[in-house]
């Protein structure tokens, strides 16, 4: 594929955008590997629900993908969006919180697949400090900025109680941490500066109740 | 607030737009409890990152909401939307997996707070089943379309490894389940009128290496 990558350094492109290419990149990669190589904007927007329009104006701000009326080559999208989400490299990430949930985290495969490698993981509970759970021996709360700093670990995972995660959150920032998914079911404030999503499973069971009502599903 | 709610029974609302509708009811309650009465879809789209312009269509597929120029009456709004995505009832919830995922979905607070309860809860492995967790005891997979059935449950949650999710999930399908919130991080396909969402944390992290790539966060 012969696209053009814009340098989008200095071209301010809409959070909401690059939290889309993900989805994008997602379905590419499963047509790929139906073993499907090429793909319009519409059938791509009949997968993920968007308009054939959206989707070319979110990829027109990293340059010029596909042909009119030829569709986009799906190994070449594929490229361009991992090298635009630079996910050609391997990341650490921490893991605070190791109850259910986070031994749940650590030993779920598909993070270090997709080049996530989870290399710290810390609990407040002195009775799991010292543990080993998949591989990663877990560290006290008191020990997070020095191995946080010492690591230079800029992505953390929080699955700490919802009392806890402000505080957590703020700990992690002031350690250097700049990218925050976050499983505690509150609200949290972060400054601007900072990445934050939040998991959220009652999101999306909220988004399913309507078609049940509604009797069309 | 005096609002028209459409009847949207006969409108095709674009499902897009219904994934938002929870994202939108999120916020408003967070501005809520913060004592906002008031906010303008301007105010509401630099918090949800969408524009103005959006956040008025997808609320114009349901009546009239808000006076031009006085932005939306936060309590009058969330009702509203509470009552499109039928919040005001208690849902049934099946669990499908009970490893450590599913022990930390069983004893997570934020589901049964929204109205969704989970009553039934399965598992494969025989070691496990006639265990309680969370105040349910485990059954096993072949009374799952007995007790799917029985209890009339329409939404399920599956927590189960990737290489048994689909085969799961066929017969969550076949035994009258409508929803299902997927864990397992692979493609699963359904019939076209049966809703999926998929909860994946890589999604999430892959939308903010961009970021720290680009040395904006």
């Amino acid at each position: 594929m012969k696209g053009s990558v814009k340098d989008s350094t200095y071209t301010e492109v809409p959070e909401v955008v690059i939290i889309r290419l993900p989805q994008y990149l997602r379905t590419l990669t499963r047509l790929r590997n139906q073993g499907i190589d090429v793909v319009s904007s519409r059938q791509l927007g009949d997968l993920i629900q968007m308009t054939p329009a959206q989707i070319r104006k979110d990829l027109s701000y990293f340059g010029r993908f596909g042909k009119q009326g030829r569709g986009y080559t799906i190994s070449g999208l594929i490229k361009q969006l991992r090298t635009i989400l630079a996910l050609n490299e391997e990341w650490k990430v921490g893991l605070v919180g190791i109850g259910r949930l986070g031994r749940a985290i650590l030993s779920y495969p598909g993070f270090s697949s997709e080049g996530f490698k989870i290399v710290a993981a810390f609990d407040s509970e002195p009775s799991q400090v010292g543990q080993m759970v998949g591989g990663i021996m877990i560290q006290p709360m008191h020990k997070l900025a020095e191995i946080i700093s010492a690591e230079g670990i800029q992505i953390c995972i929080t699955a700490v109680p919802a009392d806890f995660a402000q505080s957590v959150i703020d700990e992690l920032i002031s350690s250097g941490v700049k990218s925050i998914v976050n499983y505690a079911p509150v609200g949290i404030q972060v400054p601007d500066d900072i990445k934050l999503r939040n998991i959220d499973p009652v999101i999306a069971l909220q988004s399913m109740t309507y078609y049940i009502k509604k009797g069309c599903v």
